[in-house]
């Protein structure tokens, strides 16, 4: 059998299942350990006896180097996924598509464990998004997508509000911590707590752990948290006025192409 | 009398009054009896004499026996209601309307004791929603019928959203584990905490019993915060849209079908 | 001078001013009182030396009359207002409208002190709203009055939702009252502390005197609060629709009258 | 070299950069500036030791003169950015932007220590915004020039909004004390600690400080967190709308001034 036979072959099994039995089992099989291998991302979590940890981080080995096969395996077909470009063209134009760069991410943890504090081995839970590819979730990909361009079209708003709220956060921290600092060292110890209280005020979260207890600082509170609605509202706002935009587009008919009353073409 | 003139005047009685006076005290009766049978739900949760507590539960058994016999005759003559179709198919189009399963929700829980742990006898609270019918609050459920159209047409954008709120919740929590466990383990004990926080934080309703509290966990905190806002924002546009075309096609009238100027037929 | 004339002479007066002097003079005079007075309701609460206490409680008798003989003479002069009625109609129909309600509410707090306990006092801050008569704020009224003809509008849509709110409640403080009274005995005694947790979570307040600690009532919990992003969002996506129909309706000129390419008229 | 060729030349340096190498330059350094000060004014909240505070308020005094200069550099040159206004009007003009106005507000705290207390040091933040103008982010700034334009169109229903929810504070605020204060006397001490506790309801922030633990209180702080949840959805609902009309204006061409199939003008 040619390498060639060979590569279709596989390409055929690692494509989205249309019917093929061999290409459905794989599927079934991806899915577990996908599964299974966030499963036991959460699981290293809990402190469990040390035999089942060994288990647990030989089985993240294996499901990372068949991850790793996988991702291989995909970029070496892609060129049978776009034959209208050269096969070199195809492969970067695989990689850097976003279900690639997802695979790419889900993978690096294992292969670049010297490079990323232990806090981000979290990043392997990006496993999950892989599910959709495997679930042919086409109809949520397009819905996904839809919001995606919604966001794209309205990114200079989005951005400049984010400034603007950017903005707001710097000056309400350095505010609130000259008026609260005085009176509440230990708790506005310096700027960046005033920061931290700024994010959980601005985005209404309110913990509780920093709050302003002066009657200046309770004054400048009232008026941030007030602002903070805003922060909510002017992104809703501009993101209903996408989504209408889009919808109303994408629902309706081509307006038609004929005078509606002598049927001339116009 | 015969079977069918008695099936024929419990239909009448049960229906909802249109002037008939034994459907009027029927309609007062069974709402006095949901009224009732809420109220001893929530009674039931407080710390009340034992002799005050068996008449609640023998009230409850009462009433519970009074919504089956009623579900039954309902179910019975249901045939009456859809004449058009065959008795059985018109007692399974019945069955499965919502009215009718809200009242199979709000007896199961008396039939199926030992299938409900202690915390979903909640469910009899359901019972509340069947005063809608009794009510003949119409013209609610024609509105609630249009955000439940809203829903049903945005499904995949908001499906897409949840996914994508389920993902960033599941990646939140594993980030802010990693960064906090070393600091607060009695706090940020597993992956479920962590999870526990990112609900907390992307809904916004930020209890304050777990909050970061390093400089790293801070810092991401934030970040999870602010796009917690977009989690309010893109259900938010994507609801406002759906409504909007909602309401934009049912306020406007049907395009005129003919040229408006010369009256031929389009 | 008759009492007609006298009456005119008055009604110009606590008209808000056109230009008239007394009436300019009249206008300010109710402006200062209502401030005074609305600032006395909140300086009541403070712990005040006995003599100041009794300044507030003289100066409050003396404007609560104030107030009331103003509202008599705007009654007894409304039949100049709508000179088109009779004038005991055109009493009734001023007596009626919503800014002789808030001035009634305003002064009914004096002249009921037996109806109303301690916590109402505070109605007698709805004197604010006053101010928006004297301060002639048309333009505010009229989008005040828009605000409420969208919320009027759409009035089944936002009843449809707080009856969905309502319910979703009452089931969740029954569900989380279960699923945390034998952990929380002291936190979560009955089903009204069960409530009151939901309130906090379906509106993102989040006080943080009330949250689940069992894995079962955190799993509940994390749903509930997931759903609070839907109570916030529907009645605003409502709300958006409604603004958008109300602007686009009064924004956009009639539509042409003539056909637009013949002339005729349609 | 004449005054009127220098002038000209620092106008060339001063602009932002056209390819002209010393405007490059001017900005590079005026960029690094900029973000070192706003770095040294987060860095003077922190206990550090002596010798770097003084080096920090030397560097301080430097950037603030340095801006000075820079701020009366634009004014004097700004008869040639509106070359068709008569120099002193062209000044005025410049003066009054809305840049300028940052320009000023940042370096007004260095020249004004008198008039400002010590917690308004934290306006030197503003010095962030003057990036926008360095940036060339002419982009964002049309962005926000929408969501300004958005703001202004609907500025009254946008106030008449904050009318409400500031008479609804007030209102919350008194009947909470009048509720709470017996119970509570620390907490609820006066009318003020009423209206703090409704700002942190209202805007859903809810840091947990100040809560009502009465039955009456917690019927009416559940009714006005309920409420809280329109004082988000209105102005959210307003910007939609205005966004909305804002976008369908400014993404639509121009209606066709002719008659679609005869050609001839309407």
């Amino acid at each position: 059998m040619s390498i060639d036979r060979i590569k279709q072959r596989i390409f055929r099994v690692i494509q989205p299942s249309d019917g093929y039995w061999p290409s459905r089992v794989f599927d079934i099989c991806i899915m577990t350990l996908i599964l299974a291998s966030v499963f036991s991302v959460f699981a290293e979590t809990f402190d469990l006896p040390a035999h089942v940890v060994s288990v647990i981080e030989r089985f993240e080995v294996v499901a990372s180097i068949l991850f790793s096969v996988e991702y291989v395996l995909r970029v070496w077909t892609s060129d049978l996924l776009f034959s209208d470009l050269s096969p070199w063209r195809a492969r970067l134009h695989f990689v850097r598509s976003g279900m690639a760069l997802v695979d790419l991410v889900a993978i690096l943890p294992f292969w670049l464990p010297m490079l990323l504090p232990g806090h981000l081995l979290g990043l392997r839970a990006i496993r999950l998004v892989r599910l959709l590819r495997v679930l042919k979730l086409n109809r949520y990909m397009e819905a996904m997508a839809a919001i995606g361009e919604v966001f794209a079209k309205r990114s200079r708003e989005l951005v400049a509000s984010c400034l603007f709220i950017f903005l707001l956060m710097l000056l309400s921290s350095l505010l609130m911590y000259h008026a609260e600092h005085a009176t509440q060292p230990d708790v506005f110890r310096n700027a960046f707590s005033g920061l931290w209280w700024a994010v959980a005020t601005l985005t209404t979260v309110g913990y509780g752990d920093i709050y302003p207890v002066t009657a200046i600082g309770r004054f400048l509170g009232a008026i941030i948290a007030l602002l903070g609605i805003g922060m909510v509202a002017i992104p809703t706002g501009i993101l209903s006025s996408g989504f209408i935009e889009h919808f109303s587009h994408s629902d309706k008919p081509a307006p038609p192409a004929r005078c509606p009353h002598c049927g001339k073409e116009l």
